[in-house]
């Protein structure tokens, strides 16, 4: 049997990649990366790769535009899986150092900010320099004895470098949710989830009605995000997952319902109920 | 009478200072930068500033966090009025030039990827340059004859750049929705919305019963983005927009039929209801 083609967003050195190897962990695939969430899914539907590992939200950032925006305009790829990944900040330096000999911080925007309590208390007066990944500021530590970076375990590793902290971060329940793309969806396991795109007149009380299809059936929505849609001025696509495959849902007659209150509905794959992993060591 | 002070998301050169100075034209207030959505949001908490500027959700983007996460903990500031403002992406570079005389072209990789068919269409092969910011991208130009960058109008003006193009963005509709915070709401004007956050029990049919108090009155909902709570594991916080004032909607009963179907509830304020603005010049 040959081995699964998983592609992932690159480059290396991300908690996207750390995703990845998790994944690759469990199942013995074999790993690529792409440069932008387009070519991930993308290359699914080609057919280049068999399955396609995208972040879709994160705990504190929210929703993944890009992943919403593509999952919701393809035709051919839906989401077959789920795996949350905890995020994880680790300090890391070139040489290994006293917190007090580093003068310079470097990492991207968003790791900064998730460990600005960390760096006031224990960093006070470093600068920081905000670089476009967390890979990047790892790279670019090498022979500089006064930098550190913030970044995930697997940054510090694929560079050589000292880890001076790990599990910096201020929050430390933050995950990132991935999913796995492929060109079918999950067959049902038992503890499944569904989830939909859809888009509904704007008028009052449309919304209202479409969650009364699920709250008639005792079906939980465990997430509902509205976003403007790309293609139509005031159109708003609605983001939903409940709880259970399409498949037992299609005989309760949901679908058909749902369908009747919708300018447009999608279901973008059933899928297993993940759990919170982990993190990959 | 003393000018109004209001506080703006830095750096010069974004289009939150194009949103700022938008403002400022209206209100001839005085401007003053900070550099992160927390510290503007404080800034008027404590009386430093009377007004603040900060972006909310840009149309492709989706939700800024910060400015919900604020939002929804803070306890004396409030939504004072809101502003939409069109991200209008321009082409600048040190010296005029040939477009295929450009060799490396930077930016914000979010204005990178809103460029993406201009890019592949006229600036095939360049090599492109993500950076911390379009004002970073921009003032890095100086004294380099084979660079370009993008970023809004703003940037090529405080910079003296030239302007080789402009609205180079693939979605003419892209906008950005900011808006203005203060100690207190704004006044009814018959023309409102009501921005509110609320937390809801993990049972099928919250949400629908929620939904239900506004549908009952037809008062209809422009907005709903749900996001975990950064506190408490599994706890969702979903913010929605209404049409109509507070007070005319609490005449109603509204506030209170909703109050006994969530766990918590605030209200972010009421305010005018925005239009797309001209962008300024």
């Amino acid at each position: 049997m040959s081995r699964e083609r998983v592609g992932y967003l690159g480059p290396r050195g991300t908690f996207s990649e750390e995703a990845a190897l998790l994944h690759k962990k469990r199942s013995a695939c074999i790993l690529y990366q792409y440069p932008t969430i387009a070519a991930v899914i993308e290359t699914v539907k080609t057919g280049e790769a068999d399955r396609g590992l995208v972040p879709l939200e994160n705990r504190l950032e929210g929703g993944v535009g890009a992943t919403m925006d593509y999952l919701a305009g393809s035709e051919d790829v839906f989401i077959w899986n789920e795996l949350y990944y905890p995020i994880r900040q680790c300090l890391m330096s070139a040489e290994d150092m006293r917190l007090d000999q580093i003068k310079t911080l470097l990492s991207h925007p968003h790791a900064l900010g998730q460990c600005s309590d960390f760096i006031k208390k224990h960093l006070p007066g470093v600068e920081c320099l905000p670089v476009e990944s967390t890979a990047a500021a790892a790279e670019s530590l090498a022979g500089r004895s006064d930098r550190a970076a913030i970044g995930p375990r697997r940054a510090a590793e694929l560079c050589n470098l000292f880890l001076l902290r790990e599990g910096i971060e201020d929050h430390r329940d933050n995950t990132t949710r991935f999913v796995i793309v492929a060109r079918e969806d999950h067959r049902a396991t038992g503890h499944d989830k569904t989830s939909l795109v859809l888009t509904i007149t704007d008028r009052p009380g449309s919304l209202y009605r479409v969650l009364g299809c699920f709250a008639r059936r005792e079906i939980n929505l465990t997430r509902i995000e509205s976003r403007p849609s790309r293609r139509i001025i005031g159109d708003w696509l609605f983001f939903m997952d409940c709880e259970g495959h399409r498949i037992d849902l299609k005989k309760t007659g949901l679908w058909e319902e749902v369908g009747r209150e919708v300018t447009f509905l999608k279901l973008l794959g059933s899928y297993p109920s993940g759990q919170l992993q982990a993190e990959v060591s």
